[in-house]
């Protein structure tokens, strides 16, 4: 009798542990997105997402990256020195959430005016308030430190939001292996 | 001995439980697609994906939100009453899946019909076949509300589908989160 | 005594049946990508994922389809033997990794070539570059039978790559199902 406890005790432990293991596994009530379009429309989306997702309980982490990060640009901050490239780059590029366009239609700027009209008459918060309300949620927001190199943009050039870090790649894909919904935007 | 078994029949209560937290945690065999865009090439592809999932037994949700929803407007409705800016958006959006456009080499709309031509050469499904092959199927389509009042598209212009309904991003969020893929199209 | 630790046992083996069953539905350490774009700046933030994802002891799996297909094309290979509307296609469209253009602010062209001094001086490596890292750690990329089909592409004007397969979207779905984290770019 001893001895079929024994077998019965060993096998208990062995479950156990393959419990823990496939616990860690399974991924976390967490959503990442990578936000790698700067177009109006696009990142009001990620946004929708991003804040529908916290009120219902979920953590989320947004990793911008490439065009996407125009958005979080200060339109009222000095970037300090920057080469000439830089210098195109930056003038080129919309400055904050009040200057990106829609994908389509924009028609030399029209279309996103409409668009914008709309939104106001129909009670839809700005892309500034937005990410503001994102901020207030807990939102995290990740820069990439790769694409900021790349189009010189500095962070002292980046609005004020209380989670933001910058980071690389690896640290989206450690987010995104933990999390039970990621999206490509 | 008495005493043993009841510790081990404890144990094995408590791995129940855990197994069965597990087990609701782990993702079913279910795919989300938020279909953004409206161009005919990427809808395309989400129909493709979405009815080839259908045919490897998962279960299929489709999130139609801003430009996507054009391909589910019937060329054939009338809209009813809709104020100037309704109006404006309902006559310079396209109207149906006949009337997309491929998101490059549109070149006024030459490029669209050369693909066009090509799918049907190659006995590919146009995308309004591919479109009542989904319904047959049974895959489920959600209409983002939001986008439909910003848009002020009305439920009475969208064509006849058997599995159409209106919601928010928290059902979008509800179905992905319990769905092994999701993917932003 | 010994009917209560049958019972035990029986337990046991029901547990182990569950844990396995639920093993198999938990997500391996797999990214699964679908390239549908053919712009050189998503293509290039693909790759930036896939191999830094290797990185990080993941599998990797790459879906190419529609666009994306364009840079995988060999410049310097011949496809023989096309009808009209292929060699339309095969003119029109990139050929490789060295002529796909920027998503925005292309200019024609000199936003892309701006964008390519800019990656060589910063010490990025070139999409080329990218393709041949992503195949030395063991890459694997599938091409969309039906794309190729569609748009003409024979398999041998495709690049030299050691890890690469044709297939269909089942081959996709497969490969998603069991990977932790999804996108499509």
């Amino acid at each position: 009798m001893a001895a079929e406890l024994e077998v019965i005790e060993q096998q208990i432990a062995a479950m156990k542990e393959q419990l823990a293991e496939l616990s860690g596994r399974v991924q976390e009530n967490k959503l990442s997105t990578v936000v790698f379009s700067g177009d109006l429309d696009r990142v009001l989306a990620s946004f929708i997402i991003a804040t529908g997702a916290v009120a219902m309980g979920m953590e989320v982490v947004m990793f911008f990256t490439f065009w996407g990060i125009s958005v979080l640009r200060d339109k009222n901050k000095n970037a300090g020195e920057k080469d000439l490239m830089g210098k195109m780059f930056g003038a080129m590029l919309p400055k904050g959430a009040g200057s990106v366009k829609l994908s389509k239609m924009n028609m030399g700027g029209m279309g996103t005016t409409m668009m914008k009209t709309l939104m106001k008459k129909k009670n839809v918060a700005s892309l500034d308030q937005m990410i503001e309300l994102a901020g207030e949620l807990g939102v995290q927001i990740y820069v990439c430190e790769m694409s900021m190199d790349l189009m010189e943009f500095k962070r002292e050039e980046m609005i004020d939001y209380p989670n933001m870090s910058f980071c690389g790649v690896a640290k989206f894909l450690e987010e995104a292996m933990h999390s039970k919904i990621q999206l490509f935007i």
